[in-house]
């Protein structure tokens, strides 16, 4: 697995202790997340949108149809995609070194249409990424519907990774003050499943989703 | 309280029936949330990096020392903020109708420096959008922390919100399937606080923190 190489987009000028140049921390980044923020210039003006996507070895998969009209519309053009997992609230004695426990990769590149068969493949990555299992449960999209979806492929070539975990750290001189230090932790949780309204009677909600339920 | 008034920016293209000129919809969704995701241009590429904010009023104070070197780098210079919560899954029968039930809040502007007196309220604001109560309780900074961190404010002038909530819509002949079809919601939650291994003993966990843990 070749390491990220840094380049002049992806060098980290703040705390570059922060930044990993392992590949599989950003396949972890990647594959821990469900919703990425696509970045695109739009009229001369930046623009972030969320929307789906997921990762097959070196390419990202990005459901186009979100914001598409102005990746379509244009020639190809730079994009930037960035997941963030918020893992806790670092919260020291002094508001100075309040901080927040993050895990983030951002990725640049110019992305290619998914056509044929690569469009089917980055629509099944997407799917899975979101809910593992349910490719293989749902009906797939006929011709008409897969015209309708576009699917963007962005190569893996050039990203960085930045990664906060642990306690706070502080001044010397603020160890010995009356003020509770720690780490409040995040998480990303799954309620129960609530069925459609519309659901037949009879139909049992599938293992690969009950199995997803924070107990 | 005036309504957001649609921009070219802010017009939206698909789905228009997703979006909300309320402009307490707007301060629900800032307020909900703990980190945004800030698009800027850096030498002609898009560039998205999360941070934290905080709202006052119309007024979205960012925390300006992540990627703050771009910002300050260049003259003034449009942005976009992005703040995103993912509230479930939506699973319909057919794979085309698969869904992400989101609230999200674009907002785009020239930010200011935010000196002197609005930096330290830039700062209680962003605290205490992330630990309510936390600015009462930990050190204040001094000059010289002060000088060391930047605060932007960005007006709430131009902003539009999108929301899709509620049970998957299938294709009318798809709802004779035997696929289960509903909504896995998604939470973010938060967990028992973990003490600094640093901590003095006999400091208790403050009741602002406590109170947040999820039972």
């Amino acid at each position: 697995m070749n390491p990220l190489s840094p380049t002049a987009r992806t060098r980290l000028g703040r705390l570059p202790e922060r930044s990993s140049t392992d590949r599989s921390v950003l396949y972890e980044i990647l594959d821990d997340g469900m919703i990425c923020h696509l970045g695109l210039i739009v009229d001369g003006s930046p623009r972030v949108i969320p929307t789906a996507y997921g990762r097959l070895d070196d390419t990202l998969y990005l459901h186009g149809s979100t914001g598409a009209s102005s990746l379509r519309a244009g020639p190809s053009q730079d994009i930037c995609v960035t997941v963030t997992h918020l893992d806790g609230l670092v919260l020291a004695r002094s508001l100075f070194h309040h901080s927040i426990n993050y895990r983030s990769a951002i990725v640049y590149g110019t992305p290619r249409p998914a056509d044929g068969d690569e469009k089917l493949t980055g629509l099944r990555v997407i799917t899975e990424q979101l809910t593992p299992g349910q490719w293989d449960v749902a009906r797939h999209p006929d011709r008409k519907e897969l015209a309708g979806v576009s699917v963007l492929a962005l190569s893996l070539d050039e990203a960085s990774v930045k990664v906060r975990q642990g306690p706070p750290g502080d001044e010397e001189e603020d160890y010995a003050l009356d003020v509770w230090a720690g780490v409040l932790p995040v998480t990303q949780t799954f309620g129960a499943p609530a069925p459609d309204p519309l659901l037949r009677p009879g139909i049992p909600i599938p293992g690969h989703i009950t199995q997803r339920v924070t107990s």
